[in-house]
């Protein structure tokens, strides 16, 4: 059953453009207040992990854990350097669900134009077929 | 200590621009394979429940707590007329992630290019001086 629906998704999702399946993976890394605020710090330039720590008064754990689910998404990447761990934004895959974004929304939009189009043709068939008849 | 980190996460998000807390549920609702692919399916228009119900074979229950998610983050609205309940994409809401995500990026970007800059004027500081050597 849940492979059935995997098919139909995939099916479904295919005729969605460009569809990277691991963009769920950044709108799932960006849907807790801390991982926003760490993205947020990070825009700001590469931070330590102890730099990252402070402003939350967190458990080190803690934080990592965050840390690792924003990496596996590809929006945050870190290397460490002795003892000291350093991250960095991925602007790229940000950029990647912003793309997804505003493709959905373009999509809706170019639909609300066509109907406009739409509208405007049947107008101006009423107007010409007015003209003939008067 | 949890009303202390939502305090400190909250003076660290003001300072993140115009901040909509309500950002990350959009970003909870699109973290899902299914309502990423009901909101491709309502980028293409309106559809009714049953409509949306189709590619899935799931049972609507299932279906109806996903709708639910979407629309507690905006993302989707709906109406009901008679038996038949008509949902919609709201793209506004996909905006604001979008606008969220193109700040996190431009930050990011205005700070690499800050670098560039100071490299740059590294380096003709460097060239100055060593004419003024010759």
């Amino acid at each position: 059953m849940t492979a059935c629906i995997g098919i139909q998704i995939g099916v479904l999702l295919s005729h969605m453009g460009k569809y990277d399946p691991a963009i769920q993976e950044i709108f799932h890394a960006l849907a807790d207040p801390t991982r926003c605020a760490i993205v947020a710090a990070l825009g700001q330039g590469p931070r330590t992990v102890s730099m990252l720590a402070e402003p939350f008064e967190m458990a080190l754990p803690s934080l990592m854990k965050h840390l690792a689910v924003l990496e596996r998404s590809g929006v945050v990447r870190s290397h460490k350097q002795g003892r000291i761990r350093t991250c960095e934004l991925v602007p790229a895959r940000l950029g990647q669900a912003e793309q997804w974004l505003a493709e959905q929304r373009a999509m809706w939009e170019a639909r609300a134009d066509r109907m406009v189009d739409f509208v405007e043709s049947l107008h101006r068939q009423e107007q010409a077929h007015g003209r003939r008849r008067r």
